[in-house]
């Protein structure tokens, strides 16, 4: 086991680059903290490359790393690292998965420029609990493996695709595969419960200011609003995604 | 039209301490941020008391304050008052609504110990959304007037009564006005698709991390549970709350 105890240490600013999405795209790397993203992390095959633990933190028997280095560091070193407020003093460097281009999947939640990291980070979380089989996050979106994206989808991130791609492409795709497309838009749209559910389908949903891009909407099959019964302007983009995608799971 | 540029002048200290929740309470007042608060806020009478705004920026005609005091102030001022980190330099100090204690609504939402102030914020606004008549803040649940609450609230504390109450109490009420009152929990509950929705009826949804208390969850009429699909833990609780909100609304 390693010990690192100086900030200066050259792994320390290799480690503390992940911060940085230029980074984490070069290395194609990306950076978990706390033990319940380790955990989850751990339970994907050829994930985790490396563990870094804070010399007062022991990693308990359930945490089974097998043969992953694991690298002790010190206080000063810790405070360079972690990105929350209470710390649980537990790291992990992780490979971003693959991104293959696949349309053969049921279900899909397509993201048109969410850009506040909590939505994204909950959007994954509620994807991931409706049993969606991938989400699409397109161009214009926030860092899907920015730290607070992945501390939102509490570990969702290790159970479904997401996959950074462009959304004219994939609807182009999903259309090829007879996968019906539906937008989210506050006007000239049908109110969601008129449509039926399929288990084959895409939703997408769009920025939290403007919505889907005119030029999304107009190639999708047809364009659902969830009624605002109240005085508010607007559903959160979450909670929205949330009503819809368990609306078309018709449970 | 009074002008501050000092932030030693006792107004702007007594402008600054509506940040704590002790001064909010003993005032019974609140402070609001941002065109589009401080616009809902004037939407309802007798609400805004005052308004302070930048130097820097200029009320537009659509802004009808009537005869309510306005207090320029410069750059060192709005630094102390401000919360959001590219402030819009206006403000509105504002009555909190007198609670009463009423049961005679249709539809309530009943939150237990939410603490999580984006969450609070932004299950209020999905109340909203969803025409509930309102919601009423239990005991160990974050301040309803923090200035991160309204921010994600985005006005809905102005549209419908925001209660802080017993939730033990007003499950007694509600029972008395034959209002039937729906828990969440994870376990032992029913799909909440097998009941029927209903025009009147109060959902309780809990804790973050801990759902809603035993004793409490004891005291409803029935306890529902969202399917978990995939293979998250949970839902976000303002994701939950919209799903079963709009549910419950029959669309």
């Amino acid at each position: 086991m390693k010990y690192i105890h100086s900030s200066k240490n050259p792994q320390v600013k290799q480690w503390k680059k992940l911060h940085t999405k230029k980074e984490r795209e070069t290395t194609k790397t990306f950076l978990v903290e706390g033990f319940h993203l380790v955990e989850e992390a751990l339970k994907v095959d050829d994930t985790v490359m490396e563990i870094i633990v804070s010399e007062e933190v022991e990693i308990p028997p359930r945490i089974n790393y097998g043969s992953i280095p694991v690298t002790t560091v010190n206080k000063e070193v810790l405070k360079e690292l972690a990105e929350t407020e209470n710390t649980q003093g537990i790291f992990a460097v992780c490979k971003q998965p693959h991104q293959e281009f696949f349309a053969d999947r049921k279900s899909y939640l397509l993201l048109d420029a969410v850009q506040d990291p909590g939505n994204l980070g909950t959007i994954i979380r509620t994807a991931d609990a409706a049993g969606i089989d991938a989400v699409i996050v397109g161009n214009g979106s926030v860092d899907i493996y920015n730290s607070k994206v992945l501390r939102s989808a509490q570990g969702s991130h290790f159970h479904l695709p997401i996959i950074r791609g462009d959304l004219s492409e994939w609807i182009q795709k999903l259309k090829e595969s007879n996968v019906p497309i539906y937008g989210t838009a506050l006007e000239n749209g049908t109110i969601y419960t008129k449509v039926k559910p399929s288990t084959s389908f895409a939703l997408m949903v769009g920025n939290e200011g403007n919505g889907i891009q005119p030029e999304l909407l107009k190639q999708t099959d047809q364009n659902l609003y969830i009624p605002i019964l109240g005085q508010s302007e607007s559903l959160n983009v979450a909670v929205a995604a949330g009503i819809l995608l368990y609306y078309f799971k018709n449970i």
